[in-house]
């Protein structure tokens, strides 16, 4: 059976009334969807296209694959600290294979549904596999996490166990020594394909945070940005670093690897000021996700790389050393 | 020189300030870009990609690419009488080609500009060329205009000279006999290549028309679509249809063809109460843009092809006939 255009939409995407969120005035099958704001809500615009060879391997789940193109949007939102709304799909597919779209679509919409974010529009086309998600979510005016809001002073953290996801994809390269266990790789695997958005702790960080990333290309990366448009530099302090138990194990150049020029984490970085520490740490406990304090926020421009105490400071007995920065961002141009 | 893809973002596709719109509390730059739309307003949201090969050929000027995709969004603006607000894009490419970029942003700022709507985000990516665009505009809450509000007694009409676009893509491919002149192919390849949104068209028919859609598909299948959300039938008077010139010179059948099951249009297919009919012919003299009553809405479901006269009806003396339908919508994944 040969499906068009249309019936694929209709069958894989749309929801019968009654089931998914319905956050749209007018949702799927008009020229346009229509949506309404609440009073006072402005609106967060993200996004982000994934490409087959490029953001995934051809092997991938079709179910995890759904899962990921929405997550890598919420995160978005999450930096901002939006509450998901609404978002459209525009589905390039060299064929239309019925199983693939069926998982490609259950991952999609339960991950949709578990944030009350709606499928308001798509596109299909026949081309080379590739996934493009714009995602709209609601902030009260004014309420939105920038990347320019760090200042001098401020801590510097970093929510979950960045990492695993270029753990990964060594594995998957055939790169990596020594080798995963089946355990560890699964568990590796998993993050990198089916991460977890941190909206929560996006929603929870408004009036908490300075500024606020997630971190796509590499935490030094994103940092970086963050940096550079809140117009600070920052001290990041090596040892403080999370680092998950299956990259614990690992020769220790490998996990600063891992950890600072990943990629695909989509933890979000953030800067607070000190005061909020002990909020911070009460949300950690709230959310069960570990939020931990990796450095701070100085005038000086530029990224000092520190190893020693995350506390000391230079005139202490025993002062940070400073390490240099062999990492640099991820580039799809370049890598 | 190799550029990045925070470069390449940069340089093709930011904009200085006080240059372009400025539509978005916070553009582009940040995880999200931040809209407030004015109260009362309610957001419209299409999304459309064009993929090589496809919605395109590899050989298309670069600048009326850049034109042509955000105008196919701002059609479906127009069809809901919205009015441009902002848009994200999402642009795959095989490499990074500087004069490719130049001509492409420069097709698609200019047509941006014109219609005041900034763009807010985006993502490159490498891989085959294809583009995706999320448009948003705002409209008064209420007064969107659907597809599913035609009435039986409504009159039918069309915007503008449908039919081009396939008569150069007919050129294009070697099948059309007799063959174009080059003055004709280069108007056609134009329709083609450089539709132009009818958003002036869309803003003014709000309290006018009853349903409107735009002919991306082929004025018989996008009817089609009409007709279904809207729960009713339709004649369509085939010597009503607006023949442009270059069109007219062609054997009948082709004719039919290109006006009926055409595609890429762009132009708007509606429906109006009788009552508004002079108010409609007013507004084609005031946009300067042909508006042609080519049929009427019925109770009856399904679309009737007459030839004869537009206001004939059965008993008259000379009775429109009708003629079988022989034409399908295009469908990616049928033609």
């Amino acid at each position: 059976m040969s499906l068009g255009e249309f019936d694929l939409i209709e069958r894989f995407f749309w929801r019968p009334a009654g089931q998914g969120p319905r956050r749209a005035v007018v949702g799927n099958g008009d020229d346009c969807a229509i949506l309404a704001p609440a009073a006072g809500m402005q609106l967060a615009v993200s996004t982000d296209t994934l490409v087959e060879g490029r953001h995934f391997l051809s092997t991938v789940d079709p179910r995890r694959l759904g899962h990921k193109a929405l997550a890598v949007n919420l995160s978005d939102l999450a930096a901002c600290g939006a509450q998901p709304l609404a978002f459209t799909l525009a589905l390039t597919l060299p064929r239309v294979d019925e199983p693939w779209l069926a998982g490609f679509s259950q991952g999609l919409l339960a991950l949709a549904d578990a944030h009350g974010c709606e499928l308001i529009g798509g596109d299909t086309t026949a081309g080379p596999l590739s996934i493009g998600i714009t995602v709209m979510g609601e902030v009260p005016a004014g309420q939105a996490l920038l990347r320019s809001g760090a200042r001098a002073g401020d801590d510097l953290w970093v929510s979950g166990w960045p990492g695993l996801a270029r753990l990964s994809l060594e594995a998957f390269r055939g790169s990596l020594a020594p080798s995963l266990s089946g355990d560890e790789f699964d568990l590796a695997r998993l993050a990198m394909e089916c991460p977890t958005p941190r909206v929560g702790l996006g929603l929870a960080l408004r009036g908490l945070a300075s500024a606020v990333i997630d971190v796509s290309d590499g935490l030094l990366g994103d940092l970086a940005h963050l940096l550079r448009r809140s117009r600070v530099g920052a001290r990041l302090v090596l040892d403080a670093l999370p680092v998950h138990p299956v990259l614990a194990t690992r020769p220790l150049p490998q996990q600063h690897d891992c950890l600072l020029a990943g990629g695909d984490d989509y933890e979000l970085v953030f800067t607070a000021p000190a005061a909020h520490r002990t909020r911070i740490l009460a949300l950690s406990d709230a959310l069960g996700l570990p939020l931990t304090r990796i450095g701070a926020i100085q005038a000086e421009p530029g990224l000092q790389l520190l190893q020693g105490e995350l506390d000391a400071w230079p005139d202490d007995d025993a002062p940070p050393r400073e390490v240099p920065n062999r990492w640099t961002a991820f580039d799809h141009f370049k890598a």
